[in-house]
C-alpha cells in the first residue's frame, strides 16, 4: 500500500489523522532548523513538514539527500498550517513527516516542471515525459479525455452506434497521400493507413447501421505545417435517411453539449451562411464571426473618379473599424505596413476618418472630396469616429488580405475574445474546384459528396457551377468539422467519377469495392467528421494542436523522444520483400 | 424528411397516426389481393400492407416491381393488424400504405438476410456489408459499442484518464513481427505499428498520470491462426504507485461491472490460483473453473506394480468423472481415441468404473487387483457411480493432454455452461521461459515484468526459478487479459535485460529512451491490458472473435471486400524510397 490518500485530497478536516501519501517533489525549502516539501501528484500538492529537533536526526539526513523530482512516499500526521496558502486545496494543512521512503531517485531535470519552464521547445519534446509533468500539458490531457468522453456519452445517447474501422487498408491515391505498410504474407503487396474512414462509414450506412460514430486515428503523409501531424484523430460520424438538416440539427446537438458539460459555456444557436456569403463578407471560408466588421464593396461608389488604382482593380473592398478615427500616422502606418507583408499580399492600404467632428479625410484627398467621401459613409454606414480601411486589386487575393485585416483589427480592438464561442454552419459550398495546374477539376470536399439535387444536370456543361450539400463548422475562425450529404446512387457517382477525370478502369480499381456495394441498396446518407486534435485545442484556448497529444511529431515526422523513425534491420526488409533504393 | 419514426418502435398506441418509414425490404408477400411486405431497419421490422381494391392501382403496380433489399420509404397509417406477432415489438400493428417512394433499387442480394443465411463464410467475407444486415452480426456490434462505452465510463468513474499513443512508432524487434511504414520525409527510415502501447503506458506513470487506460489499436504481423487478427483490440491499463493487489481489485471491480451492466449477471468474486497450482489441478494457465474434476497425480499409488506404462511415465495423473461408470465399450473407445489424436497427443487411456455395487474394474485389471484400485479411488475421492481416467507419459505433454480430456468430459457431462462465468486470476509467473532452440532465456510476459522482489537475488544463479509478479485474467477457460507489476528501477531493468541477453548497445539502441526517462524519477507501476476482441466474443457467447470485428480479415491478411493489401504505384514506391525485390 503506498498510499492513503492522493497529494490533491487532504483538507483541514483530515486535522489529526495519520495518512501516507506518494509522488514527486516539486520544491525544498530548507530555512535552518525547518524543511518544507511541496509534494505532487496528479491530483495535487500537498506540503510536507520536517522540524529539526522533533523530527529524528535520522529522517532529517535523510531529508537532506532529496532533490527535485525524487518519487517519495511519506507517512505522518496532518496538522493545521499556521501560515495558510488560499490558492490550493490543501492549503490549509500539512504533514509533520516521520516515516520516509524514497521510492526512486531523479537526476536534475534538464528544465523546471513549472507552467512556465525554462526549457525550450526542442528539450521538452525530447524529454516529453518530463513536459507532460508539468500542469499546464496535464490540463491539456485531462481536456481531451473528458472532451472524448462526453462525445461519447452524448452520442451514445441518441443512438450512435461506435464502430471501429480497420487501420490497414487499401491505398487509394486520390487526395494526400498514403502511408503504406508492406504485407510480409502478400508479397509485393501493401495496406494503407486511412485518410479517413471515410469508404468504410459508408459501407455501414449501406449495411444499415444508420447512426456510426468513432473516434478514430487518421493519417495523412503531407509536408508538416506547424499545426498538422502525420496521425491525428477524428470525430468521425455518418447518419442514414437524413438530409443537411438533419445532420447539421444533430451536431449543433453535440457542439451545445460540450460547451455547456466541458466549458460550461451556453452556445444559443448555430448561424448558418452560404460559402459565398462567407467569401463576400469575411474574405474566407472560415469566418470569425465574434465581431462584425463586415466587407463592403465600394466598386460602384469609388471608380471612375480617376484614381487609377481603384479603376484599374478588379475589386475594391474596405470594412469600417468602429471608433478608430483617431489612429495616429503611426498607427496607419502599421496597418499599411502590415497589408503589404507577404503572407498577407495587398499592395497598399487607403483609408477614410470619419472624424467626430463629422469632418472626412483620406489619404486619397486628391481624388475624392469630401462630398464623395461621404457617399463611402453611406456604403460602410460609418459612425463619426469611425475609420474605414480599403484595399483593391484582384479580387481573390484582395479579399484575403482583407480577412487578414479585419482579423487584426479584431485583435487590436480586443474583439476576438477567447472566452467567447460564436460557432457557425458554412453551407453551399461549391462541388468541385478547377486546378490550373493538371487542367481538371478537384472535388472540393471528396469525391463522394453529393451535388445538390437541383444542380445534377449542370453537371454535364458547367460542372464549376454546382454547388454540393456539403458543410463545415467554423468557431471563431477555426474549421472544426466539415461533412457533406453523400453520393448513393451509382450511376451518379459514376457519373462524378467522369467529371473529375478518372477512367472507368481507375475507378472501378480504386473503388470498385463501394460501386459494388451501391448495387444492393444504399441509403441516402451523409456525415461529418470534426478534427478532434483541433477541437481540443479550441477548448482548451491555445493554438497549437500540439500541446494536446500526448506524443506527438515535429515537422519533420519525428518523435523526439523516441527518435523514430529509425532504421530497420536487413532480415526484417528481406522478410518484407522490399529493398531501400535512395534517390 | 425521410421518416417520423423508425421501423423498430411503431406499436398499439399509434393506431391511426399517419406515419412515414424508410428501410430495406426483409420479405415480400403477395396472397393475390393483399401484399405485405416486411420493412426493416437497425431497429427493427414493421409490416407494410397493400390491398387491391382499396390501394391504388398505380401504387399496386409500383409494389410489383420490388424486390428483397430495395430500399423504401413508406407513409400511411397505423392499424391494428388482424394476425399479430407477439414475437416483435411491432407484431400489434401494421401500415396500410398510400404513398411509396423507391430511394434505391437492389440487386438480388447473393446470400439471404437471415440469421441462418444461405452464404458460405467466403462469399460474407467479399460482401461483408451485406453480411452487417444480419440480425446476429449487428447484435455483435451492438454488444462491442455497448461493452466499449461501459468500460470506458466505469474506468473514468474511478478516475482512470483515456490518453490516446501514437499508431506510427519506433520499431522493436523484440517480441513479435513489427509491422512497418516507410517514412517519405526521413528516407531509409521506417515507422513501426504498435504491438502494444507499453513502453508509452510506462512514460506516462513516469510522466506522473498515474491511472491511464486506453482502447486502442494493436497491431502483430504474425502468421495468422483462426482467432488472430493483424489488427486487433486492447483496452490497456496502468497505475502508478500500486502493489499487484490494487491492479487486481480495480479490474475485479471492472468486470463485475462489466457483467451486470451489459449481461446482467452477478459476479460474486474472483478466486485466485498459482501458475503451479493451475498446471497441477487443470494442466493449463487458462483453466476453465466452471467445473470440478481437477486433476489427480497417482505416482505413489500406481507405480511400483509392475505396470510398466505407468512404472516408466514421468507422471501418471488422471481426473473423476462424477456418474459416468456406466459408460459402454463404445464411449470409452471414443475417449480413447480422442487422447490420441495427435493435437492431444497421449499414447493411450486408462480408465477404472467404481461400479454403482461397489466393485472397481479397470482396464488395467492385469496389474491392479481391486485392492489396489481401491487405492486410487481413495486418492480421487471417487464414489460408486464415478468414472477414473488416467493418463501416464512426460510431465507436460501428458498434463496438456488430460486438460483436454477434462474438457472434453466437461463438454460431454454438459459442465461448461454458456451462460455460467466463472473468472479467475492465474497469479505468480514464471518470470522467464528456457527456449531449447535458441538456448536462451524469453521474458514471458515481457521484458518489463518485475520479478517477485524475494526473488531478485535468484536472477543471477537460478534464472528460471524467478516468479513474476503477473497475472492473467482467466474466464471460462479464455484468457481475457494480462499484465504485470513493471520494473521501475534502471538498474533492475538493465540486468534483466542482460539474463534476456541483450547488449548493452541493444539494449540502450531499441529501449534506450525508456531506460533514460527511469532517470527522472519512475514511480512504482503496473498495469493489464484486456483483449477486446475476445472479451466481446465471451459476451457475446462465440468462438471467432472475426464475428466482433466490422471489417476483419481473413486467415492470409486479406481483406476480402476491398481486395487489400494491394500493390502500389511506382511513383508511390520512388517517394518512399524503396522498391520490391521478391525472394
Amino acid at each position: 500500500m503506498y498510499r492513503t490518500h492522493t497529494c490533491g485530497e487532504l483538507n483541514i478536516k483530515n486535522v489529526n489523522d495519520r495518512v501516507t501519501i506518494s509522488g514527486w517533489i516539486q520544491r525544498i525549502r530548507d530555512k535552518g532548523g525547518m524543511i518544507w516539501i511541496d509534494l505532487r501528484d496528479r491530483y495535487g500538492i500537498t506540503q510536507l513538514v520536517f522540524e529539526e529537533g522533533s523530527t529524528s536526526t535520522e529522517l532529517i539526513l535523510k531529508v537532506k539527500e532529496l532533490g527535485r523530482e525524487f518519487v517519495i512516499q511519506a507517512t505522518g500526521n496532518v496538522i493545521e498550517r499556521i501560515s495558510k496558502n488560499p490558492n490550493i486545496p490543501t492549503g490549509e494543512i500539512e504533514i509533520k513527516v516521520d516515516t520516509l521512503n524514497i521510492l526512486n531517485k531523479s537526476e536534475l531535470p534538464p528544465f523546471t516542471i513549472e507552467d512556465n519552464t525554462d526549457g525550450g521547445e526542442e528539450l521538452r519534446a525530447k524529454y516529453r515525459y518530463l513536459d507532460l509533468r508539468r500542469n499546464v500539458v496535464k490540463k491539456a490531457m485531462e481536456l481531451r479525455h473528458r472532451l472524448a468522453i462526453e462525445t461519447r456519452n452524448y452520442l451514445d445517447s441518441i443512438h450512435f452506434i461506435e464502430i471501429e474501422t480497420p487501420c490497414l487498408i487499401r491505398s487509394t491515391p486520390e487526395g494526400a497521400r498514403d502511408f503504406v505498410v508492406p504485407s510480409r504474407m502478400n508479397p509485393g503487396e501493401f495496406y494503407a493507413l486511412p485518410q479517413s474512414p471515410q469508404n468504410f462509414k459508408q459501407l455501414l450506412m449501406i449495411a444499415g447501421y444508420d447512426k456510426y460514430y468513432q473516434i478514430v486515428r487518421c493519417f495523412r503523409d503531407e509536408d508538416l505545417r506547424a499545426d498538422r501531424q502525420p496521425e491525428f484523430t477524428q470525430i468521425d460520424c455518418e447518419m442514414s435517411f437524413v438530409e443537411q438538416e438533419d445532420i447539421l440539427n444533430t451536431f449543433e446537438g453535440l457542439i451545445k453539449h460540450l460547451f455547456k458539460r466541458v466549458k460550461d459555456v451556453e452556445i444559443s444557436s448555430l448561424p448558418r451562411i452560404t460559402f459565398a456569403d462567407a467569401m463576400k463578407y469575411y474574405g474566407s471560408d472560415k469566418p470569425d464571426i465574434r465581431f462584425g466588421m463586415k466587407f463592403v464593396e465600394l466598386n460602384e461608389v469609388v471608380k471612375g473618379k480617376g484614381f487609377k488604382v481603384f479603376d484599374d482593380a478588379e475589386t475594391v473592398v474596405g470594412i469600417c473599424a468602429a471608433g478608430c478615427s483617431e489612429y495616429s500616422r503611426k498607427q496607419t502606418d502599421e496597418l499599411t505596413e502590415f497589408v503589404k507583408k507577404p503572407q498577407v499580399g495587398a499592395s497598399g492600404l487607403i483609408y477614410v476618418k470619419y472624424n467626430t467632428d463629422d469632418t472626412l479625410n483620406s489619404s486619397v484627398d486628391k481624388f475624392y472630396n469630401e462630398e464623395e467621401l461621404k457617399k463611402w459613409t453611406t456604403a460602410f454606414e460609418a459612425k463619426p469616429g469611425d475609420l474605414m480601411l480599403v484595399l483593391a486589386g484582384p479580387k481573390e487575393k484582395t479579399q484575403k488580405a482583407l480577412c487578414e485585416l479585419r482579423l487584426e483589427m479584431g485583435n487590436r480592438l480586443g474583439l476576438r475574445k477567447p472566452d467567447v464561442f460564436m460557432p457557425v454552419w458554412v453551407v453551399d459550398f461549391p462541388l468541385l474546384e478547377w486546378d490550373e495546374e493538371t487542367k481538371r477539376y478537384y472535388a472540393k470536399h471528396h469525391p463522394f459528396t453529393a451535388p445538390k439535387p437541383e444542380h445534377i444536370l449542370l453537371l454535364d456543361n458547367n460542372p464549376g457551377s454546382v454547388h454540393a450539400n456539403a458543410y463545415d463548422l467554423v468557431i471563431n475562425g477555426v474549421e472544426i468539422g466539415g461533412g457533406s450529404i453523400r453520393i448513393f446512387d451509382r450511376d451518379l457517382q459514376k457519373k462524378m467519377f467522369h467529371v473529375l477525370g478518372f477512367r472507368d478502369e481507375e475507378a472501378e480499381h480504386q473503388f470498385g469495392f463501394l460501386m459494388n456495394a451501391f448495387k444492393f441498396g444504399a441509403p441516402p446518407h451523409g456525415g461529418i467528421a470534426f478534427g478532434f486534435d483541433r477541437l481540443c485545442s479550441l477548448f482548451g484556448g491555445t493554438e497549437s494542436i500540439r500541446d494536446y497529444i500526448a506524443f506527438p511529431k515535429n515537422n519533420s515526422g519525428r518523435d523526439m523522444m523516441s527518435d523514430s523513425p529509425s532504421k530497420i534491420s536487413e532480415a526484417q526488409l528481406k522478410e518484407l520483400n522490399i529493398q531501400i533504393k535512395l534517390q
